[in-house]
């Protein structure tokens, strides 16, 4: 696959195609009529991929996947609201933060770096606590690649008439998500993510009555879904300026991602890559931090070598200029770095950036690994 | 000029520079030094246009203007503050709502849409209410095109030993504006207005001790300043994923501008647009909503032809046809449409733009003008 270099093998910014990047090479007037259709044509693909037409609408907003995740919890959760948030990472630990900056009254509940949230403990919790109205979770934490039991975790919050709200900015796209099976008043992710497209705006699925009933909730003029909703149904149009070139670009990732054969294709694609750089890596010695039961194909994160002579930031230029761009690790206790498995890139790219991993660390003469 | 078509005459999203577009064809990762680099330069590059290095920093922003107007007012307006915002048009109505939403308390003063606020006004009233701590305003009121006295305010400001706000969104880098003459705590602008960016980012000159003392003010953790600016000054990166695209757009314009004559240049250019756009309507008989001495040559309204076969959205399409994308007006009591003279072109656009508007009433059968 052709890419401008170097690679990002990162969990976003992440690759896009030549033809992604060539979508931003003309300017939209934000008001026109032909614009107007990018965006509403974005947001029915969007839906379509997670069944959700029927029962979500999809609400574009400009800002990174962050600001999306802020304004789901700041329009939906009504201000005398309680949040259950799990916690197994930094994103996570966002949630709770988020929650504690905008007033909103929360609980935590948090499991090692390695373990996901289980349903059971979600149950026990809900129990436990009825001041709890939502319920907020990551799919896959990008701290590490853990993917959390989103379908269980969801059930069991709806068995106990709770919503739920689900940052799933690192696999939207990649792992299947049924809105019809999978019952949520919010799911939230981003452009420039599995799409592949590029960075710059984040969307919430947000469910049609959860959102309907929630005007006045939100603390922000600019994060407010329910009026970003309800001036462009009203009027096509974005409620402050677009991100024009942004929108257009995701446009084109998603007629590729769905010529390429939509979800299904996508997830194949990326769980080869994960496989490709996983045996890659075993070879070379370096272990990966989850086992494969919890390893979602996102991103992967390794042990650092034991060796004194490895340091990351050295390690990372040399491997930069063999035109792979890799990710640091974000654990507070066991040294690692990240290598993404997104973006336009496949097997090939993969076994290449192997290569050039185990060409630094030979140049590094890292030899305990 | 080369550019692609059609063209927008419009207050941003604007035309841009085929190789302002061009820079977006390179993903760029968002950890990367390179990266890093990137963002040092675009605000090193900002604070110079208003000789703001030694006093303000430059805060950058993910979304739309908006989003960073909301910001510099949750952040550097306690929330024990109270805002006196000035209005004479959409744009400073939304300064109100903004203070509104935040729960910040605030009055207002509203002048005609077609006549500036006086500093003598602002001396009045912030005498008459001594309990106000900040001002807010808009340079350049983009409803209109209408330009507010903002240095003759600003002095009243700090004579009154209050702190000011500036919303320059479409008239930063147009119209001088000298931070060393100019006292303000907040001077707030984006990337795709007069810089002749792309839209997807916003900029707050923040005045360094202002911003010091703002920490756990802001209602939001998305658009809070004083942690955005800190994360970057500490690591030199975002704090939420940026978009990336969009600030190598930005660093490319910014590039083309100084090489062009900076602002001087700039200036020059958008004023020559408009009094080109000014008289070739004359000619046709259109009248400009504003007076001369209160135009910024930004965006100029004009009012609507008086002929019952003149429709705003036939009108547009057939202007459209030829290559033009113009605005609907904004005002509430007079009928109107606008047309921007900034962006990537010059006189030759604007006559052109003239001829097709000629040609569309005339086709249009619109007489009476």
């Amino acid at each position: 696959m052709s890419s401008a270099a170097p690679i990002l093998l990162t969990p976003g910014p992440l690759t896009t195609s030549a033809r992604t990047r060539q979508a931003m090479l003309v300017d939209w007037g934000s008001w026109d009529e032909r614009f107007n259709q990018l965006t509403a044509s974005v947001c029915s693909q969007l839906l379509a991929i997670l069944n959700g037409a029927a029962t979500h609408h999809c609400v574009p907003l400009q800002g990174s996947g962050t600001f999306a995740v802020e304004a789901a919890i700041g329009t939906l959760v009504p201000r005398n609201g309680k949040v259950l948030v799990l916690i197994n990472g930094a994103y996570g630990k966002r949630l709770a933060q988020i929650c504690e900056v905008l007033g909103r009254d929360f609980s935590t509940f948090e499991t090692a770096e390695d373990e996901p949230c289980s349903a059971a403990d979600v149950d026990r919790l809900l129990h436990a606590d009825p001041a709890i109205t939502h319920v907020a979770l990551i799919h896959c934490e990008t701290s590490t690649g853990l993917l959390n039991p989103l379908p269980q975790i969801a059930q069991v919050v709806k068995e106990h008439g709770k919503r739920l709200i689900v940052d799933a900015m690192s696999s939207f796209g990649a792992l299947p998500i049924d809105a019809r099976e999978v019952p949520f008043d919010a799911l939230i992710a981003a452009s420039g993510k599995c799409l592949e497209g590029v960075p710059g705006m984040g969307f919430v699925f947000a469910e049609k009555h959860a959102l309907g009933a929630a005007q006045g909730n939100c603390h922000s003029l600019a994060l407010d879904l329910f009026e970003q909703h309800e001036y462009m149904a009203r009027t096509g149009q974005w409620r402050f300026t677009p991100p024009t070139h942004v929108v257009a670009a995701l446009h084109e990732a998603l007629l590729q991602y769905h010529e390429d054969g939509g979800l299904p294709a996508r997830q194949r694609r990326y769980a080869n890559n994960c496989q490709v750089l996983l045996d890659g890596m075993a070879e070379l010695g370096l272990r990966s931090f989850l086992p494969a039961a919890i390893q979602a194909p996102i991103i992967v994160t390794f042990h650092a070598p034991t060796d004194p002579r490895y340091q990351f930031k050295a390690f990372y230029e040399r491997v930069k200029a063999k035109g792979f761009i890799l990710y640091p690790g974000k654990l507070t206790e066991v040294d690692t770095f990240r290598v993404g498995c997104i973006g336009h890139v496949d097997a090939a790219e993969m076994r290449a950036a192997v290569a050039a991993i185990a060409q630094a660390l030979h140049a590094m003469q890292v030899l305990d690994i």
